[in-house]
């Protein structure tokens, strides 16, 4: 859906989100793209982030969904706003087998309170893409005096 | 609730699968209560585990969430059956601020096929216990002739 | 879990609701009980509620678990504020066979701004229960000034 | 997305499907649109069905979602399938204003057993189209012989 940006320079600000975030550092994981309303998360395979048949472990593709709906919804947010994830819902449709996941994430109906998002994660592997999981998401803008609250 | 557990062995089957995940590993993660039916799963804070504010990753509460419920689930197996997780549905309902976090999953409802799992996640601090995450899953039992594909 | 109440009538306000919806008496649902943070909607089998097998449809054990949250949490709003569903996640985990349904909701975790509130929906049959359904969901508090919106 | 379809005759097993729930001819749901892997369900606005501001009731918003889902993934089914609801969750996104509802359904990722299955539902008014709710759906076929159980 189209979607209305208001801060400009939104792409320095959740690109600054992300890269503050220990975790994904710590996992592997890049921001491909973004643009107004949308965000592609990649994670390279590698053999920490497995399960016990060397398959993306179902928690690591829960959390690249999560970031995808919450940073493509941060593009919507006001310069000064923060964003914390309310709840999500994921189906895991087929394993993770491939050299990548790819997160792609895009608001499905902006507010001004609450976001809701909707993402897919696909396997790469061999110059093609396999659906691996779809969420659904809901999120919630904050004000700059509720930071560090939970409404 | 009370479920009936098939499997003499579970306590070894159900710990040796969670020793084969290399990514349950990579965060720290440990198995720290096993009954028939219920899990708790416990996550020492690292700085690597943080989002932006030093607090957990909304990722990482998600994956022992869903991992919890994987394994409370797991129990109620026949020796020879493995597990997936179909879905789980997660809300986030406060911070993860404290030294550890501790998963705790159980059984709703067991099936032949499908077994229903609920998970709470805590945050311990100073002694103390607070909610940060709830989460409904719904998981799938596989026959060793399934295994490797999905339903 | 224990919640505060800041409105000394919401008994009232709350049944008063309950009454004010066209499609709760349409399908002949009664609030069975209603307690600070929680709440018991009933419905008796009719042949207009049921699926092709006769038992209850699944629609109906979906609606009747979000009111049961709806109302449960409603209970904990100030006397000037509405309450809206922003989403709930329903599993059906055994068919609606019986002379009634009862759907008890419970606030897991009270807010300011969000709620979250968790239902159980029982099949009754010659004199017991049995679990249908089990959902979890989130509702939002809205101060007068935005009724009518949608955050 | 393009789903393969085993039973030539899906469009009157599921229509016959349709028709022989009680519930949908209750509160006046049709049947408006059915193909491979997706189906439209269409419910004329009544006073019956509303909820205290005269909106469509959300408990209505869900039941046609969820059977949007049930049916768009049932054409995908073996002829002597049957097919249940594991699952689904909605999220409400703006009141059910309007003349009518559109409940969208379409499968997202079919199975030998289980069914991923999404719906959109707009309420109709003056000639335009708006999001009402979102959902995501598991879905399970049954065999012959598994009827009347649930996995």
């Amino acid at each position: 859906m189209q979607v209305a940006i208001s801060d400009p320079d939104y792409q320095a600000r959740v690109r600054r989100a992300f890269d503050g975030q220990p975790f994904m550092h710590f996992i592997g994981a890049e921001m491909a793209e973004l643009s107004p309303g949308a965000c592609e998360i990649r994670l390279p395979w590698r053999a920490e982030l497995t399960q016990h048949d060397g398959f993306f472990h179902g928690g690591v593709v829960g959390a690249i969904a999560d970031n995808a709906c919450g940073f493509a919804s941060y593009t919507a947010a006001a310069a000064d706003q923060s964003i914390l994830t309310v709840e999500y819902k994921l189906n895991l449709v087929s394993p993770g087998v491939g050299a990548a996941l790819a997160a792609r994430g895009r608001i499905v109906k902006p507010g001004r309170r609450l976001v809701i998002a909707q993402a897919d994660v696909y396997a790469l592997k061999d110059g093609r893409e396999k659906l691996v999981a779809t969420s659904l998401s809901t999120l919630m803008l904050l004000n700059p005096s509720e930071r560090g609250e939970r409404a």
